[in-house]
């Protein structure tokens, strides 16, 4: 059994390290090689904690396992992350525990590693203007991933609260790319890719904002009630997912499908385009958006090659 | 976080620190304070391995966590078990994982500990003769743990192929009880406390074997199909068990609910009894049925008290 501690990950698996584990799972799943459990979510009814499992396994990769956590509330009071994750892996030829390995930045890595993906197999080959939406923790992961799928000349960046864009001003500068603060109008005039990475309640990016040819990834909505985008958007749009069942139920489309805008027939999973089953983006003109709702699958994947780095680097803890 | 490797856990939590875990968490379920989450078990199309997780969170004890694991039949092949499981403690606090700790042992000790709790709060208190109904690996827990509730004077035992009934008196004759191999008619008719553990599709012990006073504790029937016992022996008898939900989809009582003989209304969590919520045992002549189907519950309370002595002992491995 391997111990892969949260501190040892940073800098040992890298953003190409997660698509391509992220891209690889995805289109396991398309195959039928990988399919995810049922998703455990419960609210403990101790320090308001949302506690749960996401778990799967991968015939492909031999992946199996979950990951385990949630959200604590009260955590940043104590100086820790209030997202809070551990992956497990087993043996799939014995069931025997494997590994254990923290999920904290892992989950930020296969959660850029998604829009990342999408961006790859449906963006405009020529597109030049990233355009973010949403500032918080995760947001500059999105950005790092995106940025290294086209040739992009500058970002446009809208959030709430704009002076929280100086993160992803930072990370721009730090990229050499150039970077600007817009309103939701100009940006969605502007841009070429849209990720969105809120946490929301009601629709932020209308659908009159969004020109013909971009691509959209919704990252943002992982629960009943979220929402990012407006649906007509998504009725505009050639729709890509993650996992259909998750998006119609807690994903971006939970909300175009319950208004009948969509039907869950419509959603293609990005899997299928990289396995070659489906066309991905057929024209100029087309919006396509990927609804990234975030599967167990996932995340044994990037721990799967997080925990291959560490025993060949010796940070992995043997024990047994 | 700590680790309680599988093989530092025999001899260190006692059947008596079982018994009173499992006791306790039982009581915390009839309380309210404790909930077990749903159960996750899938064929996962690999070593015909079925795997899975049973969790939950019991708030007085703050035990917060999940077993994982499952059946892998090639194991005995390789010399290694064929039941595999884990469990993982994760601090109520904060969503920090705590500890990992072998579940072999544990599964088998809680198992045990749930028909001993049954046994003590159910059975006649001048019961003198236990029956064993099987002889499996488990057997030989249900047994040491059932001998410790009452006087028992001797075991008559049943099992389809007799010879095995071998490691059963050897048990008998390390505790100095007198051991018998006998028909089912014979155990029905001289037993006071009956222990079933078998894994059975059909029922193998009728209700016109079963006297008036008898307490049965049927510990083998964990998932749809499988069954012990004749479904009007229940129908006769006052049924309690770990937690209804499960007794009535996957436990013993499934067939007898199934077939309208039973209501689920007249299952008594055995918690219940425990925490003085609900009578036990009325009078001599009353059959009392413990449907024991193992909940996520049970496996957290034995590794909380297995990791609180690990700890202090110097046993448990701690990282980090």
């Amino acid at each position: 059994m391997y111990i892969v501690p949260e501190a040892v990950i940073d800098g040992l698996l890298t953003r190409a390290d997660s698509f391509q584990a992220v891209e690889a799972v995805f289109a396991s799943m398309a195959r039928g090689a990988a399919r995810n459990f049922p998703v455990i979510r419960e609210a403990i009814g101790h320090a308001d904690a949302l506690y749960g499992f996401k778990s799967g396994f991968d015939r492909e990769s031999l992946a199996l396992g979950l990951k385990s956590g949630g959200f604590w509330p009260g955590n940043a009071e104590r100086g820790l992350t209030n997202h809070q994750s551990t992956i497990f892996l087993f043996d799939a030829d014995t069931g025997q525990i494997k590994a254990v390995i923290g999920g904290n930045l892992l989950t930020a890595l296969r959660t850029a590693a998604a829009s990342a993906v999408s961006i790859h197999h449906l963006a405009r080959p020529d597109a030049e203007v990233l355009g973010m939406i949403g500032a918080g923790h995760q947001s500059t992961f999105q950005m790092r991933a995106a940025l290294e799928q086209r040739k992009f000349r500058r970002v446009v960046a809208w959030n709430r609260e704009p002076s929280m864009l100086d993160r992803l001003a930072a990370v721009a500068e730090e990229v050499g790319v150039p970077f600007e603060s817009v309103t939701l109008d100009r940006l969605g005039a502007e841009a070429d890719v849209i990720v969105t990475i809120l946490s929301s309640f009601a629709p932020v990016l209308m659908s009159a904002q969004v020109r013909p040819g971009t691509h959209i990834a919704c990252m943002g909505t992982d629960t009943r009630g979220k929402q990012e985008v407006e649906p007509e958007l998504l009725a505009r749009a050639r729709l890509f997912t993650d996992e259909v069942a998750q998006a119609v139920s807690i994903g971006e489309c939970q909300h175009a499908v319950a208004q009948g805008l969509v039907s869950p027939e419509a959603i293609t999973p990005l899997g299928a385009v990289i396995a070659g089953q489906q066309p991905g983006r057929q024209d100029e003109t087309e919006i396509t958006l990927f609804d990234g709702t975030g599967v167990g699958l996932q995340d044994l994947a990037v721990a799967n090659a997080v925990l291959i780095k560490a025993i060949k680097n010796g940070s992995a803890i043997k024990l047994g």
